[in-house]
């Protein structure tokens, strides 16, 4: 969303200058982007922005534990894009297989317009990194991927399963979407696993 | 913040692994960090988790606009890390100059203890990046710190400036602490210089 008034004076500048300046505030708008998950102490959603700041991060940090080698760079490039196609297309739940079926069709659209805001090499560069990652076909896709699925396991089993419980999955279904952390790393899945069954132990996922 | 129950939990996993992932769940923290700016509907302050997604991702975009040559992924690393001191220091308003005094020592507490958390390479290429940050004096800081100053200029300008206003901020002050932004990027310091010309032409910032 970007303010008429700033867009004025932002066409005062150089056109180049000013078309990257406008997709920053633009993206702004990924932090109204509430995801269903809370952060750590449950006081509220997380939103999609700060979700992919963290991400970011947590592949750095969690380097050593890529299946395979990987760019870091690249992955940390896919996973602050990764999410921006929900400024238009909206946080769909991975549990929702109904909405999942339009998703696709969405987000193309979404990353058209966002992508093809930024001028030069950076706007196809970084269409890129987000056509890459949600290919899920390179080492550094699926790294990313990995750590998408890992932060909000962490989170939510902080938050006693506050989310398990309120859409009433069932640990089949959540060891079944999360199995893919697998092929980007074998022991974020023996972590992730190790979570799991925990919180189904304490009782905040049913079996 | 790391729950209890969590902690118990990640006890479980490979020593290092487990460190890495209670460090994942301890910086979720900078997202209760709240700064002084609004997010760009004003609808409420804007957290330094957040931040810092816009800001890698915003040096992404402006790449082209940095004074020097840089290498892109460290300039986004220390953007990643430049606030996770706040999770123990808090976030100090750049123009709080009595609390800027007790900053340095404070943050510099944090960092140890932060990225004291992370074993491996990893904890001391990340303390290095927020001391390269900190010093600001490498192609790379300095376009990062111009990167951390032209975002809240445009979130406060898309706010007709109410923090400019809320703090009486006059527009010498601002133009002072924002002059480092030339160093980094000459290009965005016209940008920003226009963007304040307008503010005060609109009576959102006291001459």
């Amino acid at each position: 969303m970007i303010p008429e008034h700033t867009s004025e004076v932002l066409d005062t500048l150089d056109p180049d200058l000013a078309a990257r300046l406008r997709f920053a505030l633009e993206i702004d708008s990924l932090k109204f982007v509430l995801r269903r998950n809370s952060i750590t102490d449950g006081s509220r959603r997380e939103n999609s922005g700060e979700h992919s700041w963290h991400l970011a991060l947590m592949a750095l940090v969690l380097a050593p534990y890529s299946a395979e080698p990987v760019d870091l760079g690249r992955v940390v490039e896919m996973l602050l894009v990764h999410d921006l196609v929900e400024i238009d297309a909206g946080d769909t739940f991975v549990y929702d297989t109904e909405a999942l079926a339009q998703k696709e069709d969405l987000e193309r659209v979404a990353a058209d317009r966002l992508f093809g805001l930024i001028p030069g090499d950076e706007g196809p560069r970084l269409r890129a990194a987000w056509d890459e990652y949600e290919g899920a076909a390179t080492p550094e896709a699926r790294y990313a991927h990995s750590i998408d699925r890992i932060a909000p396991l962490l989170l939510n089993h902080a938050n006693h399963g506050e989310l398990w419980h309120e859409y009433q999955l069932t640990s089949d279904r959540v060891l079944t979407m999360n199995a893919p952390i697998e092929q980007g790393s074998p022991d974020l899945w023996l972590a992730a696993q190790a979570i799991l069954r925990d919180a189904i132990q304490n009782g905040w996922l049913a079996e």
